[in-house]
């Protein structure tokens, strides 16, 4: 038996989207279910498929059950391709499975002849509208289907009118409609070397042929590469019945969605015109009424409409947007699909159909898109203020959300600004460590250099904070404290506005709005929660980070890294004389300086978290990171310390490294100085003891261990933090219980996490540093080459941004088995850029972990991905 | 039943080494097969272990057991302890399993009390014999048992002499002697508070604890730490009836070996003296007579103990070290082990023992430590011209050999220099990439900083050039041209020699001998080739390397480097142009010039290989490193180049990296920049097919592409190649094989060896770099930490030198067996210091690997651990 290329609108429904493309299932489906759908057919996408196979060729047998089907439609009709009479007119279109614009356009009139264009002005009883629908026909089949210029057919017309000094084609006359008619055959045979074809079957296979090859056009080829669709799944090619919205008064056409796509609101939302076709409301010539006009127009049309929109949004169990036509009093439905909507109105329309009982909770909390949370959940530009705005730069999009403030160039400087009270922004060409505070006290971040991973986007996107990076046209003067855009030049104290979104730079101010979760989104939130079996934890550092986190749902931290508060300007200076210290005693000393104020950056966390658990880190980068480099910093540094300048450079010199990330830093630094494990292991237990009792709470201190590739590591510590603790428990007369775990981020300690397991009591996956040693990849470097690996196809995704689940992924399995083997309950959870990412949660909710940690920002979008994933994989 | 605490002599046998210590097992065995052994009993190990158990005491049982023992040992010996007449006198002498020195001295003629030595007096008719063996043995367990300090009782002694004028010993009357002892049994007592022991049970257990306790004295636990030895086995004590070498002439006492154990001889070599005991010959104040003479002096017992010699050898197959006494015509045996001998005695020992039937092939390759072959494999001084050099300093042994010449300071001016015939030797600070062809061609490198695994100890290393590194007291003024020691200041063209396997720096110059594989050393390495499955390759960037790797057995190449060749000096202007090109075009002018040069290199390779298989690796380390870093040289290059130094720094900085390890190197230097692989791909493909057409010969060449991660990386190069290949071969009109495969280096390859063996002909696996990653340890860096890491014990061995099994290991595992799950036949082989280390090698084996590929001058040693890893896992 041969295969079925061609299938009648009647014969198909929804589910064959992959056979018949998204518009010729749905066609199918709505007539299925009793609406109005003019007749048609689908030519199928595995026809594409073989007129690929065939060299670009139609085989016969496609052709043939063209043709038989045809028949078919014509007896459905009741009409005649090319008929004298009553002619078949259709429209073409193409329609693969995944909607894809850069396709060909549509062709309407299908089958207008000499013959059947006088068949046309006899059934309408208008001659004019039959000769103006066959110009017209001719000029798109010419151009789409055979590339002949547009402006060739223009001119043509053009020239007729101002001939006859006509202003609006309205003004043409039969005669002229003729006329051109005539001049536009003669184009086509100039152009093409032959005569426009007068057989309407002949047409059609040309036109279905077009569309087949407009599958691999540049346009179309390029859209495929950007959002990952096979190239072998080829289109459909829908050919229905013409019905015409341009008949006069009593026809009109329209597009409308049955929900507001803004706002979500439940109530039909669309256009339409009167006497007019779908391309009229397109081309913005005439201006379309709101639907509820047609209230007025054609009450009864209106009314079945809205009754036929109501049925399909029922059918299809969400919001549709659909295009229909009225001829001659008949409403006709061209097509229906899933409506594009705002996150706002999504998560709305979601919640209500729930509330209506149109789709369940699972359903509701699957339909959004976790990553379009981000839009809500930063700080965004007043929409009408911000027309009054100027861009005056371009960067690149590296942390979302809106700032408004005045700019400064030294952390220093914003620092103290922001102590003033007043609202700043850091411009910098680009930023290191030192400036941190800097950054975190300024509303957002612009730098000159760098790019997506470099050091101001990674940190700006952990704080949450908004940041432009890499803005290149934008030249910052450090010293004389100017930023230089074109002949623009701002100084110290000027305000400008970042949209971190967009990579705008604005000069000026402008009005933010403050994100909340609340309404459906606080809703749909609760619901994912009730799914999901991850836990959310959020990577914080500071209270304010911490409450952010709180605000948008974290359930503990997950991990808070102690160095970022060796930063902070009051004690630097501390840090710095316990590094440079000549000896143990010394560095003990300046231990104890930094000791109190360790314990209280803990109390702090501790208040806010209550009975949230808190993963705490200590410290992890190498020494040199917290030591100035430049030679008047350093000149500053000895007058400030007392040390004369040779010393300190040699401290430098010898603290330098070739390798930094694979250097001195981590748990090595707590075996090699264990009296800097000890000072905040006590700043740990000391702050936990304290706020247990002045709250009344039980705190169960987390303390992690970063960087443990061997389990002897782990082991020594392990020992090093229980005495310690002890003895503060003892001191305080304390019954405290605590946890000692490790980051699991070294591929060593993946492949022996069973040994190490022995002496953790939790785990958390440290999935940046896994992806950097797993690959080979410094993130500080790989800028360059993980692009030219994407334009090359060798990584589709940047590692850093979704886990690598065949290779890292592996690992994590891997480390998850090992470990579980001996210790079953083990409590393992993920901090990193990852635990933001819906594709690399779902991942970790297979592997088994009990919780993913991500920056504040991302706590929300953790939730759904994470209860998406549950539901997925139930 | 009670367990079994003590043994006679007659009760055991060599098998129980680790119950009775390797001396008293022995003891037991001599028995066992006839040999004259005074009788005696051990107390055991598990005693020792109990001991401590019990807090340092001795329990009752075996308090019991050593005195029930004690009265069968009188009934053997037919002699009573503390008889008048015939007393019963012992030695006590610790002895471990494992031979340990730093542990208990010898104690002689326990027994002796007031009445035993009127006793002794009687037996023997030579009471001054006796009184000086009382106060030699009151000496001796006042010094050893209770710590009395020596020169109290030598001072004593020495008054006596003093007063009566005497000059020696010899001189004392028994008078003399009686009046020594007492003053000897008063300072025993003035220092412990107590009568010096007259009950010989109570001397005897006293010394047992003794040996117990010194155990665990510091000396014997720095020894077992830096050895490995557990702290928990304990040691056995011997005791043993005395028999006394010093009775006359007719008595005597020596030491010998069953073979010479300087050059393996078959001929006992060893000493005696008549009328001593065995301190004596320790002492060195009598000249001992060598073994030969005995046979002039006492015949018979010459040749019993020739006899016996034998009978030793054929017993343990081995070369044995033996100690005897002879006592008034008898001769007697009082220990015999292993005897310890040089590599050169080892390799003839074992040769000639095979070839006497003693041993089986297995067990003389078995035999010999691979690490020790290592002195046959470099130069070495001439014995007799070091005896008249003088060294000026000490660094680390970085690199092994000895090596005479005259210091330069920088490469160019040492490869000028050598260019015109002379030997040199190069002296620097440190060395970089830059020195490679001027250490190169020098004999030897002298460095005053950097450690074990600095650039220049790891570049010798490779290279198998002599080079002590780190050494501190020489300070290098690379300016002035000097080095300075001390006083001493050499200038450019002073002759220094240097010993790499001492650290040694000696002023002026020595002779050196250099090595061959021959005799017995090149038989043993035959047995071993029959026995190893793993084929052993050499890493060799340069004919010379490669020359070498063949005469010391190497099969073939595992590694050639092809960066190596990119910097020597006539090249690197071509090299450099290319990386500072500013297009394509310009960047493939360049590598037009390097082209012909490459395959050049390749071509002599292939001519010394000739049909030995050759893996070719693609460049490999980051661009930058072959650019000048400081100011001076980047203005030279700046003229050189008729480019501005501001373009230069621009280039500069652009390729400047945070982690270079981890950059843009290996395989994304070939993806980033295509032409590079064509060009070294074009080298290596038309050298083959030139030097097969004229050698006559089918070389298959094997390229190797570094760094692969993703099975992407390596399917778009091994397409580039073969287009490269074809292309050439057509032009050349060649059907030549080659072969394309893959370093496996990157842990996520390892994860992923499934996917990857889909495009390799075959692996290599890197496990320099895989240690690296797989550990997160910079092998630049990560030395400061690696020994804090032996030292707190977290760390057994520097996991650069032998793989970590249970981590890196279990990922080259791992990758081995997923690889073979898609090509079970694939050849994988490993390439890294690894290859070279017996352990790791073994490990190899056990892995299923191919080959293993080492650098020249550890082929024989991988070739003999191979065979020992073969013979083991039989």
């Amino acid at each position: 038996m041969s295969k079925k290329w061609v299938y009648l609108f009647k014969e198909g429904n929804a589910s064959q989207k992959s056979l018949l493309g998204g518009k010729g299932a749905n066609l199918s489906e709505m007539i299925n279910i009793n609406l109005p759908v003019p007749p048609g057919l689908t030519v199928t996408t595995e026809a594409c498929t073989e007129f690929y196979r065939q060299g670009k060729k139609l085989s016969d047998e496609i052709i043939s059950q063209i043709e038989e089907n045809l028949t078919l439609l014509e007896e459905q009709t009741g009409k005649k391709f090319g008929d004298e009479n009553n002619p078949l007119l259709v429209s073409v279109r193409s329609g693969a499975a995944v909607s894809m614009p850069g396709m060909m356009d549509t062709i309407l009139n299908l089958g207008l002849t000499d013959i059947a264009v006088e068949g046309m002005a006899k059934k309408t009883g208008n001659t004019r509208f039959a000769y103006d629908s066959y110009r017209r026909f001719i000029q798109m089949f010419g151009d789409v289907v055979l590339s002949i210029p547009k402006y060739k057919f223009d001119h043509a017309l053009e020239n007729i009118k101002e001939k006859n000094n006509y202003k609006f084609d309205t003004e043409l006359t039969t005669e002229d409609l003729k006329t051109i008619v005539q001049r536009f055959k003669r184009i086509y045979r100039d152009e093409t070397k032959t005569e426009f074809p007068q057989e309407p079957e002949k047409q059609l296979l040309m036109a279905v042929e077009a569309v087949f090859r407009s599958w691999n056009n540049a346009r179309a080829i390029t859209y495929r590469n950007l959002y990952d669709i096979p190239h072998s799944i080829g289109t459909a090619v829908n050919v229905q019945s013409m019905v015409f919205g341009n008949m006069g008064d009593t026809s009109g056409t329209g597009v409308a969605f049955t929900r507001n796509p803004s706002t979500g609101e439940k109530k039909v939302f669309g256009e339409f015109l009167m006497n007019a076709q779908g391309e009229d409301v397109v081309a913005g010539i005439r201006t379309p009424l709101t639907i509820d006009k047609l209230n007025e127009v054609m009450p009864e049309i209106y009314a079945q409409f809205i009754e036929t929109a109501n049925i399909l949004e029922q059918h299809y169990r969400d919001m549709q947007d659909i295009e229909f036509t009225i001829e001659q009093g008949k409403l006709y439905m061209l097509q229906t699909r899933s409506g594009k909507r705002t996150t706002e109105a999504a998560l709305r329309a979601a919640v209500e159909m729930v509330e209506e009982g149109l789709i369940s909770k699972e359903e509701a909390v699957m339909r959004i898109e976790p990553k379009s949370l981000d839009q809500l959940l930063h700080p965004r530009f007043d929409a009408d203020d911000l027309k009054n705005a100027t861009a005056i730069a371009v960067g690149l999009p590296a942390s979302p959300g809106a700032a408004t403030g005045k700019i400064y160039f030294t952390a220093e400087e914003s620092v103290a600004a922001s102590l003033r009270g007043e609202a700043t922004i850091l411009v910098r060409k680009e930023t290191s460590p030192e400036d941190i505070e800097g950054m975190n006290t300024s509303k957002g971040i612009l730098t000159s250099r760098g790019g997506m991973t470099s050091h101001a986007a990674v940190v700006a996107r952990g704080m949450g904070k908004c940041c432009v990076a890499g803005c290149e046209t934008v030249y910052v003067d450090e010293i004389k404290k100017t930023m230089v855009v074109g002949d623009l030049t701002l100084t110290e104290g000027d305000y400008i506005s970042l949209d971190g979104s967009t990579g705008n730079v604005y000069q000026g101010s402008i009005k933010t709005v403050e994100p909340a979760i609340s309404g459906a989104f606080g809703k749909l939130m609760e619901w994912a929660d009730e799914f999901r079996k991850l836990g959310i934890r959020t990577n914080a550092d500071t209270p304010k980070d911490a409450s952010a986190a709180i605000k948008f749902g974290a359930e503990g931290i997950g991990l808070c890294r102690t160095e970022h508060m060796f930063f902070e300007e009051s004690r630097i200076f501390s840090v710095r004389k316990m590094i440079i210290s000549d000896n143990v005693t010394q560095r003990e000393e300046a231990l104890k300086e930094i000791l109190p104020m360790q314990k209280n950056d803990f109390k702090q966390l501790y208040k806010i978290m209550g009975p949230r658990p808190a993963t705490i880190r200590l410290l992890d980068p190498p020494l040199h990171e917290f030591i100035p480099h430049d030679e008047e910093d350093i000149i500053e540094l000895s007058k400030e310390m007392h040390v004369p300048i040779s010393k300190l450079k040699d401290i430098i010199q010898s603290l330098q490294e070739f390798n930094p990330m694979l250097g001195h830093r981590g748990c090595r630094l707590a075996i090699t100085y264990p009296e800097i494990a000890r000072m905040q292991a006590r700043a740990i237990i000391e702050a936990a003891i304290e706020v247990s009792s002045e709250e009344n709470i039980d705190i169960v201190p987390e303390i992690m261990v970063p960087l443990v590739g061997k389990k002897e590591e782990l082991e020594v510590l392990r020992e090093l933090i229980i005495e310690t603790a002890e003895k503060v428990k003892e001191e305080k007369n304390s019954d405290l219980k605590y946890l000692i775990g490790t980051m699991i981020e070294i591929p060593r300690a993946c492949v022996t996490s069973d040994e190490i397991a022995q002496y953790a009591d939790f785990y958390s996956f440290g999935t940046n540093d896994l992806t950097q040693m797993t690959f080979g990849y410094s993130r500080d470097d790989a800028g360059k080459f993980i692009s030219a690996y994407k334009e090359v196809g060798i990584l589709e995704v940047d590692p850093f941004q979704s886990i690598d689940q065949v290779g890292v992924g592996k690992l994590v399995e891997m480390s998850v088995k090992l470990g579980k083997q001996v210790k079953p309950n083990m409590h393992m959870g993920v901090c990193g850029e990852h635990g933001g990412d819906p594709a690399s949660i779902e991942f970790f909710h297979k592997t088994g972990l009990s919780y993913v940690s991500c920056s504040p920002f991302r706590v929300p979008v953790a939730r759904l991905s994470a209860a998406q994933a549950a539901i997925k994989n139930k």
